[in-house]
């Protein structure tokens, strides 16, 4: 449908990256572009200064006791994902993913011969060892989730984090802690990574991916990372040397540039980035009052009757220009349900949706 | 060692990408760094113009028949050849590598649960069956080799080309075809490309992967691309959306600018480039007159009396700052070599290593 499509299926942003990042870029290309500097291979681990920058950031941010022995720079959070997932399985290993889910980690784990166990998210918050350990058989090996989660949103609080942290240690279980939207969190609320209860653990369970497409408007520069134990990132860093090789140092120089702002620079841009998108938020809620408000994260998680009404709904949308993601994208026990982005588009659009949605309703 | 070391070890340029592709990241930085333009995700098969500008190289360079669909962009050739083994392996699945090899691709197989079957280059191109067909198996599912080839630079003819089709389509095996030094060949020979073969063909096998790091001196900027029959690209389509997601479209618009020179600038940045990797091969060449001189590729693959003689001139070297890769990266039939790179620093600074070589010879 080209421009008149108002694209809220994907979970991009119309947010420019920091002014440090282009900056970075701006100056790389002005100083470098005539030598070889950006055009040769680089640290397979990540580029040094960024590995170093991601050490400040993730004890700032994330409370989470790192050094570059325990970080691995990927291809977005997607490629961090990948390479935690080909390091940990084989084949017949069995990961229990909290449903509603991440799309891609399903093709992630069942292309390297994986097997996704489907489990109630609200169920494994609510009370793990009731809903998760019926599940558990000798072949499981991680319990995955992303928090604050895509689709819905749901943001876990510490004692959330610490009961299912202490369940998975309770099983030996490995976590996956996938929190692309550790930056996006609304009304005031609290981000709990879950790598910082890993601090000083005798037996360090949890791989945690992180990136700068959400947080930094930087999708397009394909940066994100891994951090872990050393004795598991040690082979995450023989994996992803064996996938990409290694990323590009004009892209990780962009990324260092967002983490080497001002301290204040840094928290007012992370700041206005959470207002404007709760602001957002709070637009699209009004056209789905009875819809959970979602804590955190880029998305409404909106539920219909049945999957045939969330489907008709999503045609006819679709057919007036405003397109969403079927549920079935989110794992098999959410057909009911559409996921609509409101971090996509500028909010005078994102209006003009919320008017066509309006006008055309929900078909019966 | 840092700057003192003069690194013969690693496959990398002294050599500037062309104009057009550094004018291209300059004006993409200078037009569009203030709007989100390269910052959002792209299309997971690969910038669409770029896709558009590869149909053409591989018709004009390699004599291939391809359309879109049939490519994939990747993150490198290393990225390239991982989705493929992805694509086509099943835990227990083996592949015939011709040795020696690009170190690479033993663990790319063997990290998917795949298995690696080493076999002679030189056998299988004299007789592929009196070499091969005895080591094929209900799991055999392909042969992988470079052309040129990585480490000894070994270019097949026409003639070789069509002998290993045909037997590769007489045993029902893929053809995976690795093609990154497709435009570093000397001495006015011709490169064949194993694609080319699969034109019009009623069950065509191979898996060509390119990249820009070596035919542009841009293995920074991490393009490659996959290309194959659509059957099969249909899937490594999946596979690459769900290791990556998708690639940085900046780097993407650098490459697509190297294949829009016109003609006669296009030919002229390679052939320049020939020349003086030429030059380069032929001075490393005169430290070691004994060595077979590479027809293509970026490397002397220099063999000893034995693998301590080897380690020994090694070491020795190192001690005096001229670094090498021992032979036993490129499989397990050639222990008693070490591979030199010839195009990683410029003539002047080559210099200097070959007179340290000759200084401290083969130590017994």
């Amino acid at each position: 449908m080209g421009e008149r499509c108002i694209p809220l299926h994907i979970g991009d942003t119309y947010r420019l990256p920091p002014a440090a990042a282009r900056d970075a870029l701006r100056d790389a290309v002005k100083k470098e572009i005539d030598s070889t500097r950006y055009f040769k291979y680089t640290h397979p681990a990540g580029m040094p200064s960024l590995l170093e920058a991601l050490v400040k950031k993730l004890k700032r941010d994330n409370g989470i006791e790192a050094s570059p022995a325990n970080l691995q720079v990927t291809c977005g959070a997607t490629h961090a994902l990948c390479a935690v997932a080909q390091t940990v399985l084989n084949p017949g290993d069995e990961v229990i993913v909290l449903c509603p889910h991440w799309p891609l980690i399903r093709g992630i784990v069942e292309s390297i011969g994986g097997k996704v166990v489907d489990a109630s998210f609200g169920g494994a918050v609510a009370d793990p060892e009731a809903t998760l350990a019926g599940l558990i058989n000798e072949n499981t090996k991680a319990v995955y989730f992303a928090n604050p989660n895509n689709p819905d949103g749901r943001l876990l609080d510490r004692a959330e984090c610490e009961k299912l942290y202490r369940f998975c240690r309770r099983h030996d279980l490995l976590i996956w802690s996938d929190e692309a939207y550790e930056h996006i969190v609304f009304d005031g609320r609290e981000k709990q990574s879950m790598g910082a209860l890993d601090n000083g653990s005798d037996s360090p369970r949890v791989l945690s991916v992180f990136t700068f497409s959400k947080s930094f408007g930087m999708a397009g520069m394909r940066v994100g990372y891994v951090v872990g134990p050393p004795s598991q990132m040690e082979y995450v860093r023989r994996v992803s040397t064996h996938q990409v090789y290694d990323l590009c140092e004009l892209n990780q120089a962009a990324a260092a540039a967002c983490l080497s702002q001002a301290d204040e620079t840094y928290d007012h841009f992370l700041k206005e980035q959470r207002d404007e998108y709760q602001r957002a938020r709070d637009l699209l809620h009004s056209a789905f009052p009875d819809c959970p408000l979602s804590p955190g994260g880029a998305y409404l998680f909106v539920p219909f009757e049945s999957r045939e009404a969330a489907w008709k709904a999503m045609v006819a949308w679709l057919e007036e220009g405003v397109s969403s993601a079927p549920g079935e994208a989110f794992g098999g026990l959410h057909p009911h349900c559409l996921r609509l982005c409101f971090t996509a588009v500028p909010y005078p659009r994102l209006e003009e949706a919320v008017e066509i949605i309006r006008r055309v309703g929900v078909p019966s």
